[in-house]
C-alpha cells in the first residue's frame, strides 16, 4: 500500500501538485486496502500530501477502519467538521498551494466548496493509476474468471425451453453466491432478437425452442472482477446463424493473433489496432459494425484502463488485463457476442477465461 | 411518468429556471422507467425544458430504451456528438438562459465543460423529488420487506457454531436470488465484538457458541429497497445482553409511540423528535448514543428523505417510508441494532418489515 501512495505522489511532480484528494471507492481500496465504502455515497476521502496521508470517514466506520488501515491517518468527518473544514486545517498547516482532485468522481458541490479554499484545484489524471497489475493482482483476476467458467458450465446444464431470460440471470448469480462471490455487474441474459441489444435488462421473456441465448456476466471475487459473455443455440443453429457466429469468433482470433505476433515482435500495440482487425473482418464478412469498443481493462472496476476502441490512446503492455469482445448486432434478428479476458505477462497474452467458445447447441 | 416529469417542471418556477439536466440513475429511473444504466458509470442524462424532455444515451443502449421509453425524445451520444454539443444546440434552439443541475451527483468536470456554455447554472433540490411516495410505490416496498422478513425467517435456521460471516450473508443472499429479488447493498453480518462496528463488512470470522449476530440487510425488488436489522443470540443472552437488548427495543417502541400518537393527533412531526425520543431513552439507561441518525427515509435507493437525526430538516408526513432502527455500540463488547421499516398512509404509521422483534436464541 505505502508504494501504491507513492506511485500516485510520484504523479505530483509533473503537474507541481502538493497534495491529491482521493474521491472515487475504487481508488480509495486501491490506495487504502478498505474495501467497504458504499460507491452510491460519498462515505470517505483520502487526502494525501508530499510527506503525510489522511482517511477521512463518518463515525459509522471509524472502528472499523482504523483496525483495518494502519498506514494512514484516520480522522472523523461530521456535521460539525466538515471535509472543506479539515481540509482548510491540513492546507494551512501543510502550506499547500496546489492540489488534485479526481474530476471525474469529486461532485460540483464538492468542487465548488473546495474552490472557496485559498489553492488552486486541478484534475488528476489517474486514468492509469491501476493499469499495470501486480502478479497477485492478476491472479486475483484469475479467480474470479475460474468462477465464471464454472458459472458458465452450470448454466448451460439449466436452459431448457420455457425458462425466463431472469431465471437463467439469476441461476448465474446464484452459482457466484454459492461461491461466496458476487456477480461484478447485472447479469445479461438476452433470448432471441433482446440478443441484438448489447446491454439488454433481463426481462420474463420465456424462452422458445430454436433460438439464441446470449449471456454476458462477471464475478466479483476478493474484489477484483471478471468478464465474460458467452452466446449458445437452444435447438440447431441455422446455417445463418452460424455465419454470424464463426464470423464474430474469427474476428476475436485475429485480435489475439495479432496481439500475441506484435507481442512477440516487441512492436508496439496500440488500443486501436486490435479493434480495426477486429472491425475489419466483421465488416468483410458483410455485417454491421458492433457498436462499442473491442475491449476493455478489468480489475477492482468492471471498466478501466486500458481500453480497446477507435479513438483509443492506450499502448498494450505487461501487466494489462483487458477483455476481447467483438459481436454482431442483427436488429430484431440476433446478435452474437463472443467475450474473454486476457492478460500481458512477460510479453506474452496470457487468456484468464478458459470455458469453450466453440458454437454449443443446447 | 409524465405527472413526474410535471412535478419536477414545478421546480423550475421558484428558481427561474428554464431547465434541468438530470444525471443521477436513481432520478432518471423515476422519470424515465428505464432502470438499465449503471451507477458507477456515465450513461446517460435526461435534459428537462418546460415544453420537451430528451434522453441522451451511448448506441449501446439505444435501442432498448427506445423500445421501453416513450414519453421522452431519445437522443444518441458519441464521440462526435458529446453531451456538450448535444446541450448547446438545445440551448440556442429553445433560448435557454438558466438550468438546474443535480449538484451532488455532476460531476466538476462535467461541470467545467457546462460552464463554458452560455447560460446559468443553479444547484437544483431534488431532495424531495421521490420522498412521498405512491401507493403503487409503497406497496413496491412492502413487497422487498416481505421477501427480508421470509430471508430473516430462513437465516436463523442455518445459525450454528462454526459458521462464517460471510456464509451467513451469502445464505441472506442466496435466499433473496431465489426469489428472483437482489439484496440492496452488501448484507452485513456481525458476530460478536463485530456487532459493535455498524458497518461491519462480513469476513471469515468462525461463529463461536453464546455471542451475538447482528444482521443488517436489504432486498431490491421491481427496483425498490427494503432494509432491516435484527440482532439475535446464539444460546443464552447473559443478563447484561438482555438489558441492552431490551433497551434498543424499547428505544424503537418509544420512537414508534411518539410517531403514531402525533399522527393521530393532527401534529406536526420533525424529523429530529424521534430521534430525540430513542436517543434519550438509550442514554437513561446509561448507554452510549448510537453514532447514527434514527432512521432514514427508502425507496428507489437504500438512503433518501426524510432523515430521522438531531440534524434532520425533514417533516414526517403522509407517503414517506422510512427506517427506525436505534442501535447500541459497545466497543470491543458487542452491538444491538433494531430496524424496521414503516409508511406513513391516511395519518397513520404502517409497519411494512414484519419478522419479530422479539429477543431470539438460537
Amino acid at each position: 500500500m505505502d508504494t501504491r501512495l507513492q506511485h500516485l505522489r510520484n504523479l505530483f511532480q509533473e503537474q507541481s501538485l502538493d497534495a491529491a484528494l482521493i474521491t472515487s471507492v475504487p481508488n480509495i481500496f486501491y490506495l487504502t486496502g478498505y474495501a467497504g465504502f458504499l460507491i452510491e455515497e460519498r462515505e470517505a476521502y483520502l487526502f494525501i500530501t508530499k510527506t503525510d496521508a489522511y482517511l477521512f470517514t463518518n463515525a459509522l466506520y471509524l472502528d472499523e477502519v482504523k483496525q483495518s488501515v494502519r498506514h494512514v491517518t484516520i480522522r472523523e468527518i461530521n456535521r460539525y467538521q466538515p471535509i472543506t473544514k479539515s481540509l482548510e486545517e491540513l492546507i494551512s498547516k501543510h502550506a499547500l498551494k496546489k492540489i488534485g482532485i479526481e474530476d471525474h468522481n469529486l461532485t460540483a458541490a464538492e468542487y465548488k466548496s473546495l474552490s472557496s479554499l485559498p489553492l488552486t484545484i486541478e484534475a488528476l489524471n489517474l486514468i492509469n493509476l491501476r493499469v499495470r497489475k501486480t502478479p497477485d493482482e492478476i491472479e486475483a483476476i484469475a479467480t474470479a474468471c475460474a468462477i465464471g467458467d464454472k458459472a458458465f458450465e452450470h448454466i448451460i446444464t439449466q436452459i431448457k425451453p420455457g425458462v425466463t431470460e431472469k431465471e437463467v440471470a439469476y441461476g448465474l448469480d446464484l452459482f457466484m453466491k454459492h461461491q461466496l462471490a458476487d456477480s461484478s455487474f447485472r447479469s445479461i441474459v438476452a433470448f432471441g432478437k433482446n440478443s441484438a441489444l448489447p446491454h439488454h435488462v433481463s426481462n420474463n421473456d420465456r424462452l422458445l425452442p430454436n433460438t439464441c441465448i446470449l449471456m454476458d456476466f462477471g464475478v466479483k471475487a476478493n474484489n477484483y472482477c471478471s468478464d465474460m459473455s458467452r452466446t449458445v443455440f437452444v435447438g440447431k443453429a441455422s446455417d445463418a446463424d452460424k455465419k454470424v457466429y464463426e464470423t464474430v469468433l474469427e474476428a476475436q482470433k485475429k485480435a489475439i493473433t495479432y496481439i500475441e505476433k506484435a507481442l512477440a515482435a516487441n512492436q508496439e500495440i496500440s488500443g486501436a489496432a486490435p479493434d480495426a482487425i477486429a472491425r475489419e473482418h466483421i465488416e468483410q464478412q458483410g455485417f454491421p459494425t458492433y457498436p462499442h469498443g473491442l475491449g476493455h481493462g478489468i480489475g477492482i472496476e468492471i471498466h478501466e484502463s486500458p481500453r480497446l476502441s477507435p479513438p483509443s490512446q492506450s499502448v498494450l503492455t505487461n501487466g494489462m488485463v483487458f477483455s476481447i469482445e467483438p459481436g454482431i448486432y442483427l436488429v430484431n434478428k440476433m446478435g452474437v457476442r463472443i467475450e474473454d479476458l486476457f492478460a500481458i505477462q512477460e510479453n506474452k497474452l496470457v487468456r484468464l477465461t478458459n470455458a469453450s467458445s466453440q458454437l454449443i447447441e443446447v
